[in-house]
C-alpha cells in the first residue's frame, strides 16, 4: 500500500505484484500536521478495509513534500501550511495498531515507481525530476534511492542557476525551479505576454497579461504561435541547463520527467533533447541520455511508495 | 599500489594497510596516449622493484584527469594534450604481465582516499571537491563511490552557474570552474586587478594586472590588504554556491576541499562556510554539514587509488 501527500490532496493505492493499482482512494489534504496525519490514517484505513488492502497489510509507504528524514519526520513542507518537524511514520503508525510505515520524499517515491514498473524500467541510474509548482528530483545510483545522510538528497529545485534571476520564495536569487517548473513556464510567459512578444497567450488569459499561465503556452504554441513557441523554446533551454548540470553530476543511463506540466503535453522534451546535447560534459566522448515522459502519472508517487516499503 | 596521473606529473605510491606512503615514485607527464601508458608501467615498475611493492603486487589502482570508463577507458581528458579514448586499464595491464588494473577518475580516487584514511574517516556521504586549475569531485553516498552509468559521473566543473558569465573553453558559459577554481580564483583577482581596486596585487604580480594569480590573492590578503580580501570574499561565495547547489542534490554529511588552492592556504574556508549556511535549502531544518580541508595533499588521489584497487 502507498500513500502519496500532496498540496491539495492525498491519494492512496494498493498496488499488485506487477504494478497494476487495483485499489485507490482520494481525500482532500487539510492544513496542519495533526490534520495531516488524520487524512492519511483515513485514507489508510478505507484501502485496508478493501480485499486486496487486507492481503496486502503490513506495510505502507508514504510519500510526502518535503524535506523528510531518514526517520520519516517531515522537517521541512514549503507547501503544507502549518506543518513542521511532523513525526509521519511513527503518527501513522501508531494510528493504524502498530502497522510499519516508510515515510520518504514524494518524488524519491515517484522516481522508484517510474524505475519499477513505468519509464525507468531496467535502468540503474535514474534522474526522474517532477515539474510543478517547484521541480522536485528523485535518483537512484547503481540501483538504490539515493536518500543522503538525513533523508535530505535531491533538492534540485533550489540550484542556483542564475545569481542575478528572479527572487525566490527561499530567499536565493535564480534558483532552477524559477525557470524550469510549472510556475517557471507561468512567469516566462508573463514576462513575455507583458513586453507585448505574444498577443494570443495575452487573449487566451482573458485580456489581462498578468493572468498568463503555463497551459496557455502549451495551447497557444500548439497553435503555432511564433511568442508562445519562444516562451517554450526559452523553458525547454532553462530546463536542459539544470537536467545537464545534474547528468554532469550523475551520469545517469535515462531521464525521466514528470509532474503536472508534462500532463499537459510533452512537447517541450523536443528542444528539451536537442538544448541537453549542447549543454552536457563531453557529450561527443559519451552515449546519448534518453529524456523521457513518465509513464505513471499522478500515481507515481503512491504506487513508488508502496513499492518501496514492500521491499525495503 | 596506486598511480596518479596529472596534467604535469605522474605520482605513484605504495600504501600500507594503515594509509601509509611506505614507496614513492615521480615521474613528468610526458604528450600523448602511448607516452602515457608508458611513464604508468614505469612507474609501477619502479615500484614494484621495492620490497614493499612486492609483498603488494597483484593489484593496481589509477587515477586519471577525466571522463575514464567504468572498463578503466580514458575517453576524454582536456588537461592531457592528445589523450583521447585511451584504454588505461588494459594498457597497463597489460604492460605488467596481466596484473588487475582498475582505472578512475582522479578526484573520485582524492575522494576514496580521503574517506579511508583522510578528513572523511568514518562519514558514508562525501562529497570532495579538488580546487586546482578546473573543479574536480568525487562522490561517496551510502558508503559507495558514485561512479554513474558509464564511469562519468562528479563533472561537477561544468555545472552552470551563470548562464551569462564568462565563456569557458567547453564552449559554455558560466561553468562553476569559472570561478571557483584556482584559475577562477585568478581570473577574479585580474578583474579586481584591472578596475584599480587592488593596488597590492598588482605590486605582486611585478606590476602588470593581467599578471595576477591566484597566489598574490592569499599573500595579500593575509597581509590585511582590504581589496585582495573582497576577491576572496567573492572567490569564496562563488565557491559555497556550488557546494550549496550539490549538498542541496546529496545531503552530504561532510564535505571536504581538497587539490592546489587549498594547500597555499585554507582562510578562504571562513568565508566559504558563512557563505554556505546561507545558500542551503531549509538550513535551519538540518544538522550543518562540516567543510573541511583535505589531509592527504597531493598524495589523496593515489592513496585513493591503491585503497580502491585493494578492496574494489
Amino acid at each position: 500500500m502507498g500513500l502519496d501527500l500532496g498540496g491539495t490532496k492525498c491519494l492512496g493505492v494498493v498496488v499488485d505484484g506487477a504494478g497494476h493499482v487495483v485499489e485507490e482512494v482520494r481525500l482532500p489534504t487539510p492544513e496542519g500536521g495533526p490534520a495531516v496525519i488524520d487524512v492519511l490514517a483515513r485514507a489508510a484505513a478505507e484501502l485496508l478495509a478493501t480485499d486486496a488492502g487486507r492481503q496486502g497489510a503490513g506495510r505502507v509507504g508514504v510519500g510526502v513534500p518535503g524535506l523528510v528524514d531518514i526517520d520519516g519526520v517531515l522537517r521541512f513542507a514549503p507547501n503544507l501550511p502549518g506543518v513542521v518537524d511532523l513525526p509521519v511514520a511513527a503518527g501513522l503508525s501508531e494510528r493504524l495498531g502498530g502497522v510499519e510505515v516508510k515515510a520518504l520524499n514524494d518524488a524519491t517515491c515517484a522516481c522508484w515507481g517510474e524505475r519499477a514498473h513505468g519509464a525507468a524500467q531496467g535502468c540503474h541510474h535514474v534522474l526522474l525530476v517532477t515539474l510543478g509548482t517547484g521541480i522536485g528530483a528523485g535518483i537512484v545510483t547503481d540501483g538504490r534511492l539515493l536518500l543522503g545522510a538525513r533523508g535530505f538528497a535531491g533538492e534540485v529545485g533550489h540550484m542556483v542557476v542564475d545569481p542575478h534571476g528572479p527572487l525566490c520564495p527561499c530567499g536565493k536569487r535564480g534558483c532552477w525551479e524559477r525557470y524550469a517548473s510549472g510556475s517557471g513556464l507561468g512567469r516566462l510567459a508573463r514576462e513575455a505576454a507583458e513586453a507585448g512578444r505574444s498577443h494570443r497567450l495575452v487573449e487566451l488569459a482573458g485580456g489581462d497579461p498578468r493572468d498568463v499561465r503555463g497551459e496557455h503556452v502549451t495551447q497557444a504554441a500548439a497553435e503555432g504561435e511564433p511568442g508562445a513557441q519562444a516562451v517554450l523554446e526559452d523553458f525547454a533551454w532553462w530546463l536542459a541547463l539544470g537536467l545537464a548540470n545534474l547528468a554532469n553530476v550523475f551520469d545517469p543511463d535515462r531521464i525521466v520527467v514528470g509532474g503536472g506540466l508534462i500532463t499537459s503535453g510533452e512537447g517541450f522534451l523536443v528542444p528539451t533533447r536537442r538544448a541537453f546535447q549542447s549543454l552536457v560534459e563531453g557529450m561527443e566522448h559519451r552515449p546519448e541520455i534518453p529524456i523521457v515522459s513518465a509513464q505513471l502519472g499522478e500515481r507515481a508517487g503512491a504506487v513508488g511508495a508502496a513499492v518501496f516499503a514492500a521491499t525495503a
